[in-house]
């Protein structure tokens, strides 16, 4: 039996952490952490809970809250856990970041990106990646593990398998993506209310979204070099679901790859990782099938007239591109199945 | 280990049956019936199940069907079960319709609101009209149950507990009902479209809509005289919920009931039923709070004013709706915890 | 022409007032008014305006407004007009407030409805409400009109032909009323995000709802005696669009009435009614067909089992319901056409 | 005064087609022609009508039809008109088509991606490309005139400046495609049901989309020698507006390009364009702010990190993807302002 604090448990992140480790029979939810919403209970907060979880938020310290668990996991703002996340805590418990503060492991993109200086440089250095399917034995030994942000979770998936092959040109890369609105996360925003939203697509984050910086990391970790592509998230008016649309041409030496092999190359990528689902013969993911799960599905398209691929992903942004994948390092760290409490499949419609 | 099969299976009620089912660990799904879709596999035309799950749709006679199973699990078109369903499969095993075959006591109710004329009379007597809540011990040992419709289980569960202390006025009762739009099933029709029912509202069905006669055979046989009611839908641009909102004058010897007296009422009336939750103080149920899960929010709200109530509740369509209570009766019938397989709580957002 | 300055021409309301009125080819606006967006072009704020109107939104005095034109056109939050708004205003020129600010003639309503005290009582006195097919000479004549909410507009348009000819039982009127999000308005609340909104329809504001007293006054002053009513009104995942079911008994003598009856009695009250259309034989009106339009579309559904009727309105709750209706009530008090500028029918989808 | 005839008046396009006319006053519509719906009311079959257009539709041949009017506008499927248009009706009046009969140059292109054999080579050779900014004169003296497909528009227009520059390299165009579900018109799908759209976004027609060949034709005209794309467009769930991402290489030569170059690329390239709003400095257009108008919004955006420019465009499909520039092309054959009837700025929320 693990016991675990979620903090920021009435964010869209936090609750659905909550929310699913309601079903991990492993796992006892020890504390509840909020800010604006301490004392209140979280059924009154979120309905979905009433008469369910009778629990409080509280406002405690990390330290407080560090004697009482195992495993804390923190679905905070950005530059909140960088702050107050010290060694000591980590010889306690398990720390599970939802937040950005330990993705990048060059401290200067932090301020390229994120705007703030990093001064937790030793945590930094220590922390691992939590991207599941790619750093599995790290992520079993780590004290603090940094779970990865959605576009990049879903990029990489997506991109990974002809990177790590090389049949992709890495200057060439371009990922459009699309999320649903819930990837802003809960808090009270003109651009986020709904006749804002609805009836409407639009590109935001041109160039510098802050993502940008986590896939190059990851692509370049893959790749062995440095990369930088271009990626231009879109905002679609739905809750939940990231679709990528990754564009690469492909090298001179591999321009006759038929649409069976890159299928193939994928699917030899994936074979033992239960949360991706590759489709053959280019079918186009949807996020509606990935809804509500934990799964990624991903297809590759050969485009023989231009020379390219087609690299296609969708995920649940709050599942494996938040809460999902949180749980799934928490399986993977203490030892559970890493499906445990994960394995329902999307709700449809 | 209960055998089940399910009929109807890539329907939005169907495909939530087998949804649900995968995580039922008493049951064994043996069977998958469909009709334009047999031949194909499952995780082919909903890809949530892709990979996942391997079994291909048939399309075998009823008879067949009963000899590989314990439970037949009907998500089929109303009056199709009517011409097939004989006692001898009912002998063989279990059978749970969702379909309004077998719900309507009076069989001259089927010509007026369904257009058919129901010739299976003889089962029509023996089926148990499946509302878990109110009908618990005959579910238990019924052959044949009636899966209620979605509005009924909504509106009468609403309703129940001042119909039955006899607090209100049983000529006054109107019920303003919301419902999302997958209540009106996986199948191409112009009225359906996104473009038809996005940005819109409407009400349909006024008077004469087929739920009405169900409806008002729960509440007579609560209020244990007939009943008749004003009942009208309404169409709502999301994929799921219904919102029932029922108004009925107060009996005046209860004229100066209070607000806490009401609200214990609706705690009394459902203190031990899982799925029901009551929200005190007249707070009004939102389709959120349950989309996805098997709960029924409820609540009463005092209208002094008008010596009135407001008897307000909310259901996922899907679940508690159809699938959701198809299982919560399978449970009970085959013994098991009522609600294995159904915990889950609203997925939000 | 008239020289027209809109006051909040950044908000939902305000903002249509100026879409409209471009197409106006009788009226100049001079002046747009902001408060947290003055100093901004209107196309920086409001893409639509984009490179097709250069004004800049001022914050000047109402005084100062007062002079530059003949009709100021207020899109302000409650509370805010009733402060400043002085006789020596309304000689230099109309007024019309889309604020509930001189809605309600017993001023104790402000107190027990929008919890301020109402003290501007002469002006409250002298205002004139300004629902047009109801009160069209007093509007030509008026330097004050308080343009209606969008639920009473909705709601009085539906339900008048009956009260009038004294057919319904007027201690039995329940309204069940829908609308769509824009009617919460532009600011930034954590109710009103896309993610809270969508997928979901709630009950809101029940019992005590602000526009029950509007509704409440105007049925009152078509009854010739006070009535009180039930009205609730749901939030519905749509940008645009107010429905309204409302329910009453018949008067006794009225028992036998028949469906054709019920539509001459609105055929006659609406036939020089330009923006009323009455749907026949109780076709159920839907908001997509009024979107984007100044139209009311009523119709009403006898309910003979129940001796009861179903009257039925739709608006787009930014046109009728607050900027059209406006422009109408402009049109009306300084002689134009009074569909001018308005013709539009929706725009579907 | 222009007599015109619309035939396919109940679609989504043909009906826009007729609403916008309705504030047209030079012309007046003489004739509805449908198919399924024959013999019924507009206003009936489109209650925005209702009360307004009392005309029926009818199904006479196209031959009838040309001797009532001065102009035809077809808003009919693929491979119907090109089956029925003759020479003849040509010189009886002008035709403006909604469908793809007539836009193909190459008439093998109509084998390749719509599958069928263009045998109507005369009209196909004479017929004139619709796309007002970039080919107007030809366009006011046209006989037969192609109105552009939705995809092809937004993204011909997107590309055009830059493309007619030869800053970017040919070989390297991706078209990121993102389209509401009216585009794909109103018929009765399974795939378009409102619960399989809503919640979901996917791509489709990767590769083949049939827009592929009409966009080629457009950029190989501008750029003067053969060019291919990628071009792959996504569903999005909301009833209108399609938005274009679109990415290509810098060439070499113009690897320093500032950002505000590209600026005054854009806005000479369209200064004299009514209809056509370039956004400064890289800011993404929306399709909320044009939805409902003939407007295209554009910009472009310099990721000098890649060597790469970012160019977007926005466009109401229904409008200036069909209805609207239909009647563009009217006017301008008819010698009316081009704006005239357009002049609608986009209606928000």
């Amino acid at each position: 039996m693990t016991k675990v604090a979620v903090i920021g448990a009435s964010g869209y992140g936090g609750s659905e952490v909550l929310r699913i480790l309601q079903t991990h029979d492993e796992v006892e939810v020890v504390y509840l952490g909020g800010n604006t919403n301490a004392g209140q209970s979280i059924g009154t907060t979120l309905g979905n809970f009433y008469d369910i979880n009778d629990m409080t938020m509280q406002n405690l310290s990390l330290h407080e809250v560090a004697t009482q668990c195992d495993c804390i996991i923190t679905a905070t703002p950005h530059e909140f856990l960088v702050k107050i996340l010290h060694k000591e805590i980590l010889k306690q418990c398990v720390v599970i970041d939802l937040s950005a503060d330990f993705r990048l492991k060059n401290p200067l993109k932090y301020q390229e990106y994120y705007h703030f200086v990093h001064e937790n440089l030793e945590l930094l250095a220590d922390s691992v990646y939590g991207l599941c399917e790619l750093n599995k034995t790290a992520i079993q030994h780590a004290q603090l593990i940094a779970n990865p942000g959605c576009y990049p979770t879903c990029s990489t998936l997506s991109i990974a398998p002809l990177l790590q092959q090389k049949i992709i040109d890495t200057k060439s890369i371009i990922i459009d993506a699309k999320s649903g609105v819930s990837g802003a996360g809960r808090s009270a925003k003109l651009d986020n209310l709904f006749c804002e939203v609805n009836e409407n697509i639009k590109a935001y984050g041109l160039i510098n979204h802050r993502h940008t910086a986590e896939i190059e990391q990851n692509l370049s970790n893959i790749a062995k070099h440095d990369i930088t592509i271009s990626f231009t998230p879109h905002l679609i008016p739905m809750n939940r679901g990231i679709l990528i649309t990754a564009y690469a041409n492909l090298e001179s030496h591999y321009a006759s790859i038929t649409q069976r092999d890159l299928d193939n190359i994928y699917k030899q990528f994936y074979y033992d990782k239960y949360f991706v689902r590759v489709l053959e013969n280019g079918t186009p993911p949807q996020t509606r099938w990935v809804r509500g799960s934990n799964f990624t599905d991903v297809s590759v398209r050969l485009d023989s007239r231009n020379k390219r691929v087609i690299m296609m992903g969708a995920i649940d942004n709050l599942i494996k591109g938040a809460a999902g994948q949180a749980i799934q390092n928490l399986n993977l760290r203490f030892g559970y199945d890493e499906n445990k409490a994960l394995k329902n499949i999307a709700m449809f419609p």
